[in-house]
């Protein structure tokens, strides 16, 4: 089977093509540019190099939220937009769920942050564990929006070490020094941030569960209200407009 | 500090940027055109993608074998040009420690394999250990090139659970799986082969120890003689010639 990954849910754009066990390419990115500048040029680039017939592929992955809204949605229209011309199935992956497959093996808690804005963060609580003969990705808690304390008096509760990613870490540090009252650390560069191989190789768990979607169908999940639906819904009510 | 990071030890070309705790860029490709046909251009397209001015960077790290002969030399050959150029250092990573880097986290028993030919794998067993608030590569056993039964051995004496990785996988798996008594695992596409962003994160901790140096010293540790040194060694040993 072979998948093409995309994820440009935070401050990475990441692409992945995948075959089974191997992955054939990997090119990501964490710069200034925005996605829309980088995402279709990095697909094009593997694959010329990897001579990629796009029609061989058997499903698209994308990161399907939370994440920047703007993100989410270049991913997203990029995945419908050749899901749809290539008549591809697409696999929608729960961001937090995808960033936690970073640290593959990892038996300790993994607590994925990203940045939220208005004192949020985007996160969850995962494990791995050994089931017939492979680690798989157990959740503990779902991704979620919700203040930085909520999470890490949860983690807190559970009184097991504990190892953050994200691009949340450098936003909530200081915070996570203070709260945290047992055993935790940071994961390092090379496994910290959203990459397109760790969700297109937990994508092959969904796609042999036959959780896919067709492309026409694909929403992402931005689990809040972006800041343009929040201010309307706020001047309505103030004006008592209930629609 | 930023490194440029490169990894042609195997069947994967990988070069990464990395800054500090970010990993800025990373492009790994796994496919049948030789590394002297991709590495630079790979280098290339990354440094047009994230502005880099090569002049910028602290140090450049390489895998410094074992490996493919004809892949070291290209990796060696070009990170030494580079540094010969720029005037920076060098930092030459152990192969088979920058692969185990791959399961940052993972506190059970890790087992890269590459396949060595002539029945040997180059190998090693390494673990992670909370050290100072982070974790850190422990070597349980250097790397080395070995029958595949001798690093099997050595597990199955330490009792321990083990996850296996790299392209010696395909290729000794039966033999794993016939020969190891405890409870073992393969690592899925995400962490199972070389990547330049997990040698670059281990080489910071080499920059840090001062672990460097001059781009002109650098040699590739090939582990074993090279075909051609074996069959004039065997040549010269048959005609009694003794140099």
């Amino acid at each position: 089977m072979k998948i093409l990954a995309l994820d440009s849910s935070g401050l990475v754009a990441s692409v992945a093509v995948l075959e089974d066990e191997n992955l054939t390419a990997e090119y990501t990115i964490q710069y200034k540019k925005t996605h829309s500048q980088t995402l279709l040029p990095m697909l094009d680039e593997i694959s010329r190099m990897i001579e990629l017939d796009l029609s061989t592929l058997d499903a698209i992955a994308v990161a399907a939220g939370p994440g920047s809204f703007t993100g989410l949605r270049i991913g997203c229209a990029t995945a419908k937009g050749l899901g749809q011309a290539l008549n591809k199935p697409l696999i929608g992956i729960p961001t937090v769920d995808a960033m936690a497959y970073n640290l593959y093996g990892c038996t300790k808690l993994i607590c994925p942050l990203m940045d939220a804005r208005r004192n949020q963060a985007y996160t969850g609580l995962y494990t791995f564990v050994r089931k017939e003969g492979a680690y798989q990705l157990q959740v503990v808690k779902e991704q979620c929006a919700v203040p930085l304390e909520e999470i890490l008096q949860k983690i807190n509760e559970q009184g097991k070490e504990v190892i953050f990613l994200g691009d949340g870490v450098p936003v909530f540090r200081k915070q996570i020094e203070e709260l945290m009252q047992g055993e935790y650390s940071f994961a390092p560069a090379s496994c910290n941030r959203q990459r397109a191989a760790a969700l297109g190789t937990l994508a092959f768990s969904y796609l042999q569960q036959g959780k896919i979607e067709k492309a026409e169908d694909h929403k992402p999940d931005y689990l809040r209200m972006s800041q343009a639906e929040r201010e309307r819904k706020e001047k309505r009510s103030l004006s008592g407009d209930k629609n």
